[in-house]
């Protein structure tokens, strides 16, 4: 059996370690051979390959990143793009596809095994934690460790000095990353996607904490937004603000913060830091249990399904489930955490 | 109403947390008071106490340890000591304890409960995350971040040189830690206590490994023992075997690896480093949400019950539970990641 | 023999670790007390005190910031701030002030000393690394890790997807931290204060990175400009560059490479992150040795000099010295490390 | 001009930063070729190459190790082996030899040097950091940092238990790295091979600070021994002392304060784990920097030599300065740091 494997979407620690774990096992255990298909779906659609076999896994596994590279190629975009990921198939005698990637990713991947019957398995991924079929995917825990090691040195300066710091980190749809990394690195206030802030009750907060002589560090995700939409507008800021990425919503904060009480703000955006290098030790663990279960599924000819983690088991999900609901923060868990703010 | 809190047994990053999370939501939301025990269950029998309030618990969040201080003191085993322990409750007018411990310190709570009818609380905590009412244990991710960049590192020697590396991690009754770290860490051979080892096995896994012109590291829990008994007593180290503590099963493998394929063998005993420090992330969540949920049983006056990991939900279970079986690594999981030995 | 201490300008890594060794020593071997003066010169100025004694350095020394705060408060421009100086010093009966600081701190140290002819030492603090007398201060090798990591992890995206990553480092007037990370973390590009930067030479890196299918990473100096001022204000982009914290060098860089070079560019401003946090082995290591000659210096009546490291050993220089000349990147080293640029 | 690069003895983090400046700036700059020997002198013994060009010294900056391989095949022991490196020299055309390494690897460069004339540049390379001609060597402050963070770990069961804490670190003749991480970690006593340490003095300093309710950390270079061989001896524990490696002075030390103190002690032996992973900054910077002047030696046929550093020049010596003196700690250094014992 020749079972081809791709990534795609935004890179993520951990992808490494599935796809080494995939092989390692396909090949000792099934005698299966591999092949790799270059920068997600882009390999089929151009019939883009690399080598995949024991020696080109070796030593892959604490590195972030993927060595079959990614993009956001969509073939359902591509001049009949779904025929010609069919004929890179067809030609290449591949059995089984294993493909890993999120929503937009196994979106395709659910739709050629829906409609066009190709065998695929889905291996969820998403730095932002956001897939709701899975209690957690790998990359995650390795981004909420960075942001939170950065906030934990921003408590030195808040101890020091009488500065805001406002930190801004990965999140446009969901606030996991804000939410957690702002639990564990004891941030004042934390602002998520999913509840628009009141610029003036992020004021209060910060206001209160100085009086306790103590400096207040604020974490929003990267797609927090204010809740009086009219406010940015007059406020004469909305270039900056529209054009999120080049001055973020983290400058933004700092700028408003500044002008309402008077003190200080400085701002860290960690960006890309975030999903970069080694990923973490549960990282590797679940990404690697994510591989050995994804050819568990080949081998049992288990198709249009996708991996899963479910308390401390691997399961199996139908794929279709994986960009059936997108997980965001509940506003009962935002609340549970909202005894630590201010 | 005033809670009493203790923490019991050996140290393990995140007891902090715990603390922190019960003492601020106990006193901003429920305006309770606390009573800080000192050292575990030396603290209600000898009526020993530290301050516990909102300054108290201000910047130990990131801290490993315990500022309440840990011991192993049994009541059971003292003269009169449940005795002891309720007149120290009474005078001190405590309506409700909060019980941070392993099996033995929530063995003592367990019993208080229930022929004494104290209003206990658990909280679980143990290094090796081997309780079965619970997922994970706070601490134990820590503790697998760290072994796991011991043996990262150990891969460049690995690489450059062509030598045996032994790494002896913690884990005397339950294989965690190895099996987590050494597969993060791509070890080559993983030992735990769950299943008596080959020492031949082993040789064979180190033999082979070299032909891949690749050193091989091997992980060993310190409480993995060979299976079969008479080799290590006929061999004659059964002086250096027997006291495991001071030439522990690190040491041995070494020895025995060396003498039995040649090779030279180097240990690493990571010891008390591996429980000390600042938690990871994702123990800093856990830990605090089992103290956010704790008080929150003493405020429902949900008494004889413990806090626990079920997926990413926080439930409560009989406090019995608790230390009714421990939670072993399953030969099938063992089995699953055998595919990257050797 | 009465000793006052106090810390002035940003925060440090490695702060703690000067006042502990300063107190260790002057206590157990010099029998001397100490008065801790709280916000660098606000504390001389306003009498303002802390306690400082053994008990109150016992386990400082890994922790970032300062115990005894810190401002840039400059006695010099308050009104009669020379003699409410001299006053507090007189009536707390000081016979000798360590001073630990940067060029600002210290130049009123100087002047004291030279006008007033108050037993100052100094100790020399910046975490730019730009005072000439000193081969290093401590601190910079901490922000130099910090900045080195966060490149590091940049990396792994960089080969995973097509993208420029744009870093902002610390550094106003002095290239060393940009210098350092950026030679450490192998980025492609480095800019420096000390030489304006010409916008198309950095594209025409970028783009033959990007031929040898790599993608480039960029080190920039908070305080690096563009060599051709009009450019800049012909550009339009004058508004967001002129408020040069808001939207600093790091995004107009970003947004220019996006504009002449059509690829996608991010960026990662790391602020407050690079100067807090435990310090390095090797910052604790110079902090505490300059902490015990400058109490040598005490002991030996030594005034109006400053501690600095020449090679692997701790000497005595003027106190003048420290400020009278900023030590920038030479051109013969900017050049030096230009190999790896492109 | 073809050049010749080998890395030989125990692998130390910033070999390969070292490989990847020599080729960058020779390829880029002075259009040399390369012929990378692999294993030492191994290497050149048995005409054992890898290729070394650009392509190959991709990506390596930031791992540790060598790609080159080391050993400590030394052809002064093989029959024929001066004459059988030239041979290999002159077959494959090499005009220089650039080689990275230790007492023992330079001895034999500045022997073929002096009696062969061969173009030889050396590189400094132990991770003991004790050579004497230079202030410092790549991987020491890499060693020192491992070190430092696994004292940190155990400051937090200092804090909750009462037990006394052991940490073996490396260095066999020269304490450098003991006395560095023991002092940076704040550790209580530090021992090192360059003076004989009296045992009763080490459990007095552990006594005296139980009495301050802390508990003791004492860090131990592995070729630190105590003063008294006949104590040693009639002790009966000769045997696991005599085979250092097994049971080194670390458990030694161990047995021996609980013996006499009667207190708990635990050992941690971080063994090979403190020369892996990847180098720090500094050591990447000091490593980049040898690279880049050993290839311009070799542009200014300045051969014989060895670069080194003081204060912050890289500077060239004689070569058989390097293997000259060894550089151990000072008594007068080591005493200025004994008023952190006890």
């Amino acid at each position: 059996m020749r079972v081809g494997v791709l990534t795609g979407g935004g890179d993520c620690p951990g992808l490494n370690a599935v796809i080494r774990a995939i092989v390692r096992k396909g090949v000792q255990e099934y005698d299966y051979e591999f092949v790799g298909f270059r920068d997600g779906w882009r390999g089929p659609l151009e019939n883009a390959t690399v080598r995949l076999d024991i020696p080109a896994v070796r030593g892959i596994l604490p590195r972030g990143g993927t060595i079959l590279g990614s993009s956001r190629t969509n073939p359902l975009n591509a001049r009949d793009g779904i025929r010609r990921v069919e004929a890179t198939l067809a030609e290449r005698e591949i059995g089984a596809l294993i493909v890993i990637g999120g929503e937009d990713t196994l979106g395709v991947a659910a739709r050629l095994a829906d409609e066009h019957g190709v065998h695929v398995v889905g291996v969820p991924k998403t730095i932002d934690n956001d897939l709701s079929a899975t209690d957690y995917t790998f990359g995650f825990d390795t981004a909420v460790n960075i942001a939170t090691e950065a906030i934990d040195r921003l408590h030195t300066t808040a101890e020091s000095h009488m500065r805001v710091l406002v930190v801004e980190v990965m999140g446009r749809h969901a606030g996991w990353i804000a939410l957690h990394s702002g639990l564990a690195g004891g941030a004042n206030v934390i602002l998520i996607p999913e509840q628009r802030f009141d610029i003036e009750q992020v004021c209060t907060w910060v206001t209160s904490r100085f009086r306790a002589s103590y400096a207040p560090i604020v974490v929003v995700a990267e797609g927090a937004v204010p809740g009086d939409g009219d406010m940015v507008l007059k406020d004469g800021t909305l270039d900056s603000f529209g054009h999120v990425r080049l001055s973020g919503v983290g400058e933004w904060l700092a700028k408003e913060i500044e002008k309402r009480t008077g003190k200080e703000a400085r701002t860290t955006v960690l960006g890309h830091v975030q999903r970069g290098g080694t990923p973490s030790a549960f990282d590797r663990w679940l990404a690697t249990r994510f591989g050995l279960h994804a050819i568990d599924c080949v081998r049992d000819g288990d198709f249009g399904t996708m991996v899963a983690l479910r308390g401390t088991d691997i399961v199996r999900v139908p794929l279709a489930e994986a960009t059936a609901r997108l997980k965001t923060v509940d506003p009962g868990l935002y609340e549970e955490v909202g005894v630590f703010f201010g």
